[in-house]
């Protein structure tokens, strides 16, 4: 799977990628990413990306031609001219005024063969882009972030790891918070605990060490329940 | 305003702070990042974080004894211990299981002297950390990270740019997305063009460029409300 991903920081990218899960997935050849300059598909001498908000306001807007500039010859350069595009591919626009993003899109976005995101900036994008240009408009949550930087690298990490491969044991995602199998419809994960068994007067749960592996997957079920039930309420409601 | 970042993958946050709000914010001196190793309060040679989960099931657990250990070192650290523990400050779990972050709780912290971001890693953390150390679990969104080092970055971004003084233009961060001021109550914020007014046939809105401002605020409180009853009903119905 290919990440491509349009932004005017391209130099954001070097830590988070550099280590953990989507770094295993690069080395493992599962999947790779590219980050591309919006600056280069400017026609300026100053590389102008962004420009006044028609109807006054704050704040910049980036400009609709080096975006579509941008993606398209993005997906030319991916997919030669003589073939037809590939139908497994997604131009996704990160920002505040999306649809929530979650694990279900993560899902659909593990089975596409390649994503574009495009990182907005400022106080927005040329509404065009998300109209014309965009597959999809998606936020990350409910919360505004100075630009899609961030946005961009929550989706692939959150997307990388359910690429079949790429974590090491293949169970592991299938029970994370969210996740439809495990230990129950949409639950959160139940809490975990390690060693030591007692740590400053606070004990592990007995039925944890008794080595009954029924009584274990009930009781966590319902503690994941628990947990669900009180800071997500949400979740039991859907 | 002070962020502690505790985390295993310290290099990460190189690119993430190097641009942008945050690093504005760093440079006028209204807002210091620092970023903990918490190998550092490991006491054993292989400076040991995790263990495997009481109860059996993959994956591993970071262990509470460098956490509780960190936590502690870095409070102590920044308040003297002559003096009483400064009330404007929290300790965060980053986690999947967390109460979900938005920019009311943004808005929040951003009234703190500190926040000291735990990321939590691997298929969880202790729950004696939740239980006994942080104020708050918070989760950034529906979805599974590999780590909470992204969610920490997305609560600094957050956070930093309502900081009074981080952005440019005091108005900008009050006309965002979710901002209780603006277009509305919780709408999303209205879609923005900028020049060309036409682009590939596709026009501008008329009304944004009539230069009539009660005719513009008006119109742009209509599109805001479209927008936000087409991708985000729920925020409507709150």
């Amino acid at each position: 799977m290919i990440f491509h991903v349009l932004t005017i920081f391209p130099e954001f990218f070097e830590g988070p990628f550099a280590h953990g899960v989507v770094k295993r997935g690069k080395d493992a050849g599962l999947l790779d990413i590219r980050i591309h300059n919006l600056r280069e598909w400017t026609s300026d001498r100053h590389r102008t990306v962004d420009d006044r908000p028609f109807g006054g306001g704050e704040g910049m807007v980036l400009k609709p031609e080096p975006l579509f500039a941008a993606v398209e010859a993005i997906w030319q350069r991916d997919v030669p001219p003589d073939l037809p595009p590939a139908p497994n591919r997604k131009t996704v626009l990160l920002s505040a005024s999306g649809r929530p993003f979650d694990q279900h899109l993560a899902n659909a976005y593990s089975r596409e063969a390649a994503l574009l995101l495009i990182c907005g900036r400022y106080e927005g994008v040329d509404e065009r882009v998300a109209e014309h240009l965009a597959d999809d408009e998606i936020s990350i949550g409910n919360y505004v972030l100075s630009g899609g930087e961030l946005a961009a690298a929550v989706v692939i990490d959150a997307v990388a790891r359910l690429i079949p491969g790429v974590l090491g044991n293949e169970t592991s995602a299938a029970f994370d918070s969210f996740q439809d199998t495990g230990h129950g419809e949409g639950l959160l994960d139940c809490p975990h605990w390690t060693r030591p068994a007692e740590f400053r007067g606070w004990k592990v749960p007995d039925v944890l060490l008794n080595g009954n592996h029924e009584e274990i997957r009930r009781f966590r079920r319902q503690l994941a329940r628990e947990k669900t039930a009180r800071l997500r309420p949400d979740l039991l409601a859907e």
